[in-house]
């Protein structure tokens, strides 16, 4: 495509598109047994997500001249993922949280036991996909493994999970910058650099192809992060769909509180500028990616 | 080996200690962070669980002529998936259990949201093994996607996860046997015979042995129930572990519960046959797999 077409906007409604459609295809029917089990892991999958981290992954994977289609089983594998640890961390045992995205969570709308195991069926699902004989059969079996090891392990205790063990046992202490940057490259950075680095790998990429795009993951990861924590603070509630200042009221550490909204929104720039920076080898092939890391950035402005 | 050799209880303690030191290789160190978290996951897997799932693997693959140290990734990953499962039914929001197997439940020790997390690090870890770069190298591409998708389907929102959320669904309810039979085969067949058939798959089984181990698999599956039935109505507290009667107490249907005592036990003795029966076609390399369904059942006697 030439640089002059490219429209970040319609582009993320496509994508978001095939995402969705895909999951919908991909997890169990509605009136699979048990229906209700299966009806409250499909509410919080529709509950709205961005999708950030499967379009990611599609851009990965077409900025090493991929084919966005084969990277879906993987996209949707890694949303599944997402939307479990949304309802895990909504739990009253967690954040205790009723609305996400503007709608009661999980657990307020099915219960406490259910919403649990609807967080466990849903990380479940996301390795029976990644492992079906159904899909992906044009993924060599050596990339297969390889990205279905990348994306647990940037889930599990020393990823996802390890952030948000952290993040918990942190909450009303005061915390320093590097325990901060730790909960959040764990917590929401591992799985973006996962969704990306796994573009890369079924698109695949050469080594400094992949090792680019992992710098570009880290950076846009935790500007994203950086962006949310600038967000929850400034935005009003209907756009965020969640309680405004509610990590402020937990005491939870957050950039604007450790550096100022100002040097919040200084770190975010930097972390765009060493994003753009990673994906100079790229060509227009990769222009998706700049565009998403400053999208990404400019929301928090 | 010869079948005047044969003895159960030496088998159990050596596959025991097999898989015991196998988790310790595997498991995350207690020192990696977040400590804490690596901590309340190994407490729960060396809570001193009887490994039926990892042995009954490492026999089926015996079975048919494998060797048993090949499924030790795989018999450690049905492990970690099933600590998981106990940490989460244990939940205040599930069973609400303080103790199992007469030490204190995780939650109990490290407060509800760890245990959450625990219970997701151990899930996450199973695959994080399964899909590992530095195991397994013997065992043929596909052999390991089909057992990594064998595993997931099991553990998943159609396999355990599903039998456990009819199972609170049918709290305090009269149900019926077929309902009670669909409970045991989701929550605690569908492992077990996951165990067993990835045990054949990586033994190298042949279509025939694959189908016999596996109607081997179901009839012990739900015979393991039915005796774990029989036994929280008759044990006493110390031999078991957790309060006797609790699931009578909480209005849980029960074989015994359903067809009597004395039915149940039949129904026990009729699973065991039908367990002999599907081994009929193997040699003396089935002895442990006999050995282990007399067990499972006579326990209950």
């Amino acid at each position: 495509m030439s640089s002059g077409e490219f429209q970040l906007k319609p582009y993320l409604q496509e994508r978001t598109q095939l995402v969705e459609s895909a999951l919908d295809r991909y997890l169990p029917k509605a009136d699979t047994l048990p229906t209700r089990l299966h009806d409250s892991m499909r509410y919080s999958v529709f509950a709205g997500g961005k999708r950030i981290r499967p379009i990611l992954m599609m851009a990965a994977c077409e900025a090493v001249g991929g084919n966005p289609q084969q990277v879906l089983p993987a996209a949707c594998a890694i949303e599944m993922i997402h939307s479990y640890s949304l309802i895990h961390d909504d739990l009253p045992a967690m954040d205790d949280d009723d609305f996400r995205r503007g709608q009661p969570t999980n657990h307020k709308v099915y219960g406490e036991a259910t919403a649990i195991l609807a967080g466990d069926g849903l990380l479940t699902e996301a390795f029976i996909l990644l492992s079906s004989p159904d899909v992906w059969q044009s993924v060599p079996a050596d990339a297969r493994r390889e990205v279905i090891h990348l994306l647990a392990r940037s889930a599990g205790s020393r990823g996802m999970v390890g952030g948000q063990v952290v993040d918990m046992e942190s909450e009303g202490q005061s915390i320093d910058l590097p325990t901060l940057e730790y909960i959040h490259t764990h917590k929401t950075g591992a799985l973006i650099l996962a969704a990306i680095e796994s573009g890369a790998i079924i698109g695949g990429a050469d080594d400094r192809q992949r090792r680019a795009l992992c710098r570009y993951g880290e950076a846009s990861g935790l500007a994203f992060q950086v962006a949310d924590d600038i967000l929850d603070i400034v935005a009003d509630q209907e756009a965020l769909g969640k309680d405004v200042g509610s990590d402020q009221e937990r005491g939870k550490a957050t950039y604007p509180a450790l550096l100022g909204l100002d040097g919040a929104r200084q770190r975010a720039r930097e972390l765009r500028e060493l994003a753009f920076t990673a994906l100079e080898l790229f060509d227009d092939a990769a222009r998706p990616l700049r565009e998403i890391a400053g999208y990404i950035v400019d929301r928090s402005f």
